[in-house]
């Protein structure tokens, strides 16, 4: 299993002004009141992600299965929930485990990236994956049309062979795409939500194709979702650190710095980025109250970034509660050469790993941060491997939809991007836009572009 | 030039929560003052990167002509304002100015990152740049053990000509080995911090071996200069840019997010992290008071993170100032093909190209963050290029400094880098370190490890 270290979250010796054990211990009617309506969403099926883990892999294995072996690389269209769990798995394993297949995602309407990533692949063996619950999203709607374009006219033949569509089950309309135009269609699921939706076809299928083995993804989620099913904050990691990250958040802390010590766990930190900030990101509190609430989630790479950031997290504002995740044992390591046995400068690096250096700055980090009293977390991953990521999909999704309710507000939904959805709309001349382009040559004026 | 609009960044109509222009206008004095002690020290030669611009590149073109044209990779080992600006500079131009070389940074000790650099380069034809002012960061120097040993036993021949070294000019482990063992040597200045330092050697020399026009870059950064001379912050954006996040800091907003839409300037958002985070982080003032000073530098990525991070940018706390960074032309574009005519769910999309959807998304996002009350300025980039982008680092070069002399604090140093470096000797066992140790040994009990 994964470890939780808390021991620098909670107030000691050293860090006084941390959290009191005492201070979770009056929060038990709380998280119990949690704990009930996330079981209580559970039952009447509105958290999905939860009984992922449970579902049949079948159709997948099938398809992976039976598809032309020239194919060799993956490129996904999608956004988001539809793209940020794909690169976080793949990234986190093409080296660990020697994924045989590639991927890549085109998750941004910039044309520079879709023109590398174009003179990167081979389209001759390559799978294209779009993915999309609404079936509608701007982004990956204009990508899938420059893409298939040119795969239609490239390979008028067999085109519906090379590309496959993940949307919703019945709605929208590249489900009607899927129908008339003969691709293979693959589902994200109805009470699952695009940023809790990693463990279902839409982060499955890319995985699997490349290599990844989808059934010890699930049972690590399993495992983790078992330990996360008890209220008992003391046995629950997941409830346990969304506690803490609540109470700090109400203390001022108004940021969260998720900080792996390993490049392949660095997109790992930018799925975690959506799932906070998009899920506790809201103005309106249940009962429709203006709240404003969510704590800002933060990505940053060690060792890298002991050299960029670590002088403000040590000496700035203690407004930050951290998080490492550190890497055990590493499928790759390098022994420094003692090159200049003499020289005191160098010479203490000679004849250790590399992976021992690194995880000695994190430790000297996490002194470093425990010195300056800054709260830090650390999760211990045995190895990179897909049982240890299953569990921490799990993990943060339940502690996510557990803080969502300690703050009061509704972690499933995100209102606040359709301003700029509508917004583009209007700026693309979308029909039944007119109001809205009215407003926003006002705005023009106003802001001196007219 | 590069435009900076900051209309968004002042109350207006939209805005009324926004700073008032009147209150930048009682700064004049604090202005004023930072503008002399700037001009001071710049005198006193404590700020070199100012003259950057001005220095020869002769040696520079000269090495770079006589290479051997065998050479199309060049491996940076370096970290934080030894990686940064490198990594930055090539990102943004490898596509745009059709790069002809390549570029690799490792710019950590993860084991696995380096196995992937080590697969995907010819050693035969990569020259090798180690690049650390002090000569002893550890990060570097067993990235340097680990590839020279590499280097010297595969070309034992002419491995001085295969690698070569930047740091202090006098001082320091590596101009030691320089002088001993024949590699061609580099110079950090004296008087440039790392994190200033992108437009020296440091960031010059890989940059000319890619095919980065330099001249150009230096060019950039000194028309940039000239207007940022100017004490008058109507007329000087880096003072205006400046003073703004200043007031909006002491406002309580306590993140800076920087979102560039182009995936090429993604990484000139890191190397601004750095400059933000290390020069205004800091626990002391100018006097030695306690402040616990500094904005926490955040990146995000247009139009990717509309559907992860702008939900808590418009509904979250108001705790943000927010910088985009847009791209008029992009060297390489699509049009978006009309491929369902009929179809209102798309067809709005046909015949646009992709960088009028980028940029109209980037808009968009522009009015919902306006209408949320959020600050938000923009910086535009005619065109992505050796001439805005040495605008672009001077700009913030002098924005940085001049924001820490509002902030009475010392922009130059790094104090809080030090706990870590000295806890990282103690746990590798560097000599003279005993005391270290034996704290580190009580912190371990303290900490339950033990």
């Amino acid at each position: 299993m994964l470890q939780y270290e808390y021991h620098n979250l909670l107030a000691s010796k050293q860090m006084r002004s941390n959290l009191p054990k005492e201070k979770l211990l009056e929060c038990v009617d709380q998280v119990n009141n949690a704990h009930h309506e996330i079981m209580a969403e559970r039952n009447a099926d509105l958290l999905g992600f939860y009984d992922l883990p449970d579902c049949s892999t079948e159709h997948i294995d099938k398809f992976i299965a039976n598809l032309n072996p020239d194919f060799d690389t993956m490129l996904v269209l999608g956004i988001g929930g539809s793209a940020l769990g794909n690169k976080a798995l793949y990234s986190a394993l093409k080296t660990e485990a020697e994924l045989p297949r590639k991927l890549f995602v085109y998750d941004n309407v910039d044309p520079v990236l879709l023109y590398e990533i174009l003179a990167q692949i081979n389209l001759k063996k390559t799978l294209v994956n779009v993915i999309t619950k609404s079936g509608t999203t701007a982004e990956t709607m204009a990508g899938y049309m420059i893409v298939a374009d040119i795969i239609k006219h490239k390979f008028p033949q067999d085109f519906q062979k090379r590309m496959i569509i993940t949307t919703d089950k019945e709605k929208g309309f590249l489900r009607q795409v899927i129908n008339k135009e003969g691709y293979p269609g693959f589902i994200v699921p109805d009470n699952v939500g695009g940023r809790f939706s990693v463990l279902s076809d839409v982060g499955l299928l890319s995985s699997a194709f490349t290599g990844i083995d989808i059934k010890t993804l699930l049972k690590g989620a399993k495992d983790m979702r078992e330990k996360c099913l008890n209220p008992d904050i003391g046995e629950n990691p997941a409830y346990l650190n969304g506690l803490i990250h609540f109470l700090y958040y109400r203390q001022g802390k108004n940021i969260s710095v998720m900080m792996p010590y390993s490049n392949s766990l660095y997109d790992l930190a930018d799925w975690y980025r959506q799932l906070w900030a998009e899920s506790l990101g809201k103005r309106k509190d249940i009962k429709g109250r203006d709240v404003f609430a969510g704590q800002t989630p933060v990505k940053a790479l060690g060792t890298t970034d002991q050299h960029s950031q670590v002088q403000l997290y040590t000496e700035g504002p203690n407004d930050k509660v951290f998080t490492f995740l550190t890497v055990e044992h590493f499928k790759h390591d390098y022994t420094i050469p003692n090159l200049y046995p003499d020289r005191e400068e160098v010479n203490y690096l000679g004849g250790k790993k590399l992976s021992e250096l690194l995880n000695a700055e994190r430790f000297a980090t996490e002194i470093a941060l425990s010195k300056a009293m800054r709260p830090n977390g650390n999760i211990v991953f045995p190895q990179i491997d897909e049982y240890h990521l299953g569990q921490f999909i799990m993990l943060y999704e339940i502690q996510t939809v557990f803080t969502g309710k300690l703050l009061n507000i509704n972690p499933l939904d995100q209102p606040g991007v359709e301003a700029g959805k509508i917004a583009t709309y209007a700026l693309m001349n979308k029909k039944n836009y007119d109001q809205v382009r009215a407003e926003i040559e006002q705005y023009k004026i106003d802001r001196g572009l007219t």
